[in-house]
């Protein structure tokens, strides 16, 4: 066991700093409204939180978005726009060149993020409740990336701070394929504070660190588990990594010791879902 | 345990097939020979089957260059052009306006590939190897991104299909950070061919694959083990499914339950080092 604080346990009721829905996109092409790709659209239609103000396709892709649309329950079904065809280069000119739309394109209103405060209190009663960090990370392809393995490992939101992240843009959704609509994205101004806010709901707070001191297979990341990850090359800052409750390295060797953050995310991801599946029998084995 | 076949043992002299070196690049300003950005930059000076042509810097990194240039070793240092000081203008200039250079270029020779009967004869005495295969992952930043991870988790070999693999580009070997000088590349005319003179030579094969019948983490990963990974949306083919020795699947959870092919072989290469790290002990624990 390699719990080096004692473990808070009662939520806070202090008010959480928010962030104000995150810096503006930097180009124009990067309209933040516009959804495309399968996964990502997919997605959108099925969060009810989403608001859809246009579905344009292609006539190659009729059949699969009837199928997409035919899944859905009919209360949301019902409060979508009818679907448009399109010519494929009418779908090519409302995007950058390089976006890869699949021939399914949404016009759409950006996701108001989550508020910290109010998925904790939405936690409420679950002991196993799995968030991932990110300090500083701004590229959108990195953070898309990070919010699809938290997608698929399980995790229940994605935490960063709402001056130094990425805007939502058509790349980072294409990139999360998906996860933008299916993991709650949270800005907090202040990055330690938010993590605090976690230690007092429970929450065990293991950050991605070389220098760590324990491997991050022989920490418990089972219960309410918090992974922070910083940016490439500069890392966690120095207050992220004191708030901490544990710092774990990853067993990579020399010459090229480090990971890309999203790479790092998805194997931290992995190892807090292997200790949810296997019945935390992998650690109840090791400590 | 999961075997599923009896292993192997003797390694096969047979000939090996071998790529031609791989497609040409697809775009003019994607030069092969060009190298940027300081840790791909660090890693062919390190490389000694790495010719280098030219080296360029802006003056802001003479001392970090001066830096990498004194720890290596005389004979290379002996071996390498004067470095020229330019301003970032030309720089720039030199590369795709999306190039981060970090005021680092060199203009170089593209490496041989490797050879697999080469790198079989090679291991000749090693019972610990570790090889990653992609099955037509087209996508230059995902090979580099799988390169990458495969260097820092130890991996000796990438394997790839002739025919549908990206060519080395400036951008796979950015995306690399210095892997592409540090794992060696292989292009194969039939992957499935490739495999079976991999399990010849003592390895286990174990592809990713979401029908799998075993997790990943069940799988014994130590000694000679090759990984499989094939493209997003179409996996394995069908032929590399039925070739290798096991199929494990990933602990994914809905609605998003894919990873992208460069997460999920970080997952994959960091459960294989693990075994190796741990000493065995997570497995015989297990079994």
């Amino acid at each position: 066991m390699s719990r080096r604080k004692p473990r808070p346990s009662a939520p806070s009721g202090r008010q959480h700093q928010r962030g104000s829905g995150g810096p503006k996109p930097s180009a124009p092409f990067e309209d933040p409204t516009l959804l495309y790709g399968r996964h990502a659209v997919q997605a959108a239609l099925a969060n009810p939180r989403r608001t859809v103000v246009a579905i344009r396709h292609t006539p190659q892709t009729t059949e699969a978005l009837s199928a997409i649309l035919d899944a859905l329950p009919a209360e949301r079904r019902a409060e979508l726009p009818v679907p448009q065809a399109v010519d494929r280069a009418e779908l090519d000119a409302s995007l950058p060149a390089e976006a890869v739309h699949q021939g399914l394109l949404l016009k759409v209103e950006p996701l108001d993020d989550a508020d910290l405060d109010d998925l904790i209190a939405d936690w409420q009663g679950r002991d196993d409740v799995l968030v991932v960090i990110l300090d500083q990370v701004t590229d959108p392809h990195n953070v898309g990336a990070v919010l699809r393995s938290a997608a698929a490992f399980g995790a229940s939101a994605l935490i960063m701070q709402d001056r130094h992240g990425p805007p939502v843009t058509g790349t980072l959704a294409k990139t999360a394929s998906g996860a933008l609509d299916a993991v709650p994205m949270v800005r907090v101004v202040n990055l330690a504070r938010a993590i605090r806010d976690l230690q007092e709901a429970g929450f065990w707070c293991t950050g991605l660190a070389e220098e760590g001191s324990t491997d991050l297979a022989q920490v418990d990341l089972r219960g309410r588990c918090a992974l922070a990850l910083g940016a490439e090359g500069t890392g966690l800052r120095r207050l992220t990594r004191e708030t901490c409750d544990a710092l774990a390295r990853l067993p990579t060797c020399p010459p090229i010791g480090s990971l890309n953050v999203s790479a790092a995310a998805a194997v931290a991801l992995y190892q807090a879902r292997l200790a949810r599946v296997s019945g935390g029998d992998l650690h109840s084995l090791k400590s």
